[in-house]
């Protein structure tokens, strides 16, 4: 199978989904389309969600892509089943990977979730954790903070310890949770800034690791894993502009200049 | 979807993988089949492994279950492929969760691998590891004194402490590796031991904690997720002794009464 994995996401936030599927499955080749233009989804009714995500799918189907990755909270929320329902690969997306990986962490029962004023409203996360342990307890909590601050590429320093800290103070003070998910594909980018501030009893689980270790799960599943040893290619596409989505990503890939030299970024109009 | 999950093991050592099972999807109900009568299968011929491994197949299809987890490493080294393509259900092993896990957590790419003579001989660790990353770096190393040591119920103090050491000496003194995967579904029984002889430096992964993660992953993935509150029953069925099964299990069990209640033994003619 030399057909690439198809990624996508509302802007630059599955960025880290893009970086850990370099990482986990190192053979595989990418096809990544951020809508960037049109970002946040967040704040988007549901219909306009699901067009936006159809619009991306329609632009990587003729890619001939194996499996799709929605790297996007909202849109997983929204479309997951709908895409899983119709498209001819399989599909998966951000919430229900890091919600069974909370579940194995957990020893106390007691999850935490931190997400986008969205993301947090939907309850996509209580419902998926419910879903698999019925007696969980959730405690969740919107961050409408933290996107606003990783676009402008405040990533670690004063300024990024008191807004979290801030952020964080209902979660800390309660002291309930053992487990907090990253219920944001933009937050592994600030994950040792909240580490730092839930406090080291806390098990921090980012959803963009748990999503790849699933796609390597479900290709693997379906014998569809990369084999021999042909050098992979990315190819990445925004739909807003090319400048700021290219620095956005070199710092996400900074610690890998290697993968970041096989990746080549493009303007996509959908 | 009310059906069981179907577990088979040579013998006891499935039994952590069950233990995971029931913690991770506390929804669901199994039914365990171990061979203990012709436990060991390591030193067994592929044809023999086979023969009994399908013999245990046979037992379980008629119960109706949804999905069938092979939760002995020689047995999933020898037929997984097969079962996977004969077998109307899905079907996974313990081999390909732990290499998964393994690539996600190494930082280094050099990674341990422990387990018995033949599943050490079979290189079946090494082969998975290396199918999802091509220069990842193996040391493996057979413990066969370990299995010996846990069905005794030897699982800590000195000389638990003492065959660890000695055993892991080689992994231990080369220095490399920053993740061991505990290749052998007994040796779970005495992670603790692991951990504090190879080092806090090195993340110590069971397979069986993994495979059952990758079970609930797949089981979402087919929509075959237990819904609905109803109680799970768990059926364990052994080929062996019964009263020698039912207090390991217990012991197996220990930490989680409420679980060991809903558990029923009984012997099984294949």
């Amino acid at each position: 199978m030399n057909q690439a994995i198809g990624v996508i996401d509302s802007g630059v936030g599955g960025l880290t989904v893009a970086h850990e599927l370099m990482r986990q499955l190192p053979g595989e080749s990418l096809i990544y389309l951020g809508d960037t233009l049109r970002c946040p989804y967040g704040p988007r009714s549901e219909a306009e969600v699901k067009r936006f995500t159809w619009e991306m799918v329609n632009f990587l189907l003729p890619k001939d892509i194996k499996m799709l990755v929605i790297a996007c909270n909202t849109a997983t929320a929204f479309t997951l089943t709908e895409l899983q329902e119709q498209l001819p690969i399989p599909v998966i997306g951000v919430i229900k990977p890091g919600a069974r990986a909370a579940i194995k962490y957990t020893t106390n029962g007691h999850v935490g979730v931190i997400g986008t004023e969205g993301t947090i409203r939907s309850e996509a996360y209580a419902t998926a954790l419910k879903h698999i342990k019925a007696d969980v307890r959730v405690n969740s909590l919107a961050c409408p903070l933290f996107v606003p601050m990783v676009e402008q590429g405040v990533l670690s320093g004063e300024r990024a310890d008191h807004i979290v800290a801030q952020s964080l103070k209902p979660l800390k003070e309660q002291n309930h949770i053992d487990t907090l998910i990253l219920g944001c594909t933009h937050y592994p980018l600030i994950i040792d800034t909240i580490q730092k501030t839930i406090g080291d009893q806390v098990t921090v689980i980012s959803s963009s690791e748990e999503t790849a270790r699933e796609t390597s799960t479900i290709l693997e599943f379906h014998n569809q894993l990369q084999t021999g040893v042909a050098t992979p290619t990315h190819q990445f596409y925004t739909t807003g502009d090319i400048g700021i989505f290219v620095k956005i990503t070199e710092g996400i890939f900074k610690a890998s200049a290697d993968q970041f030299q096989s990746v080549s970024i493009k303007r996509a109009i959908i």
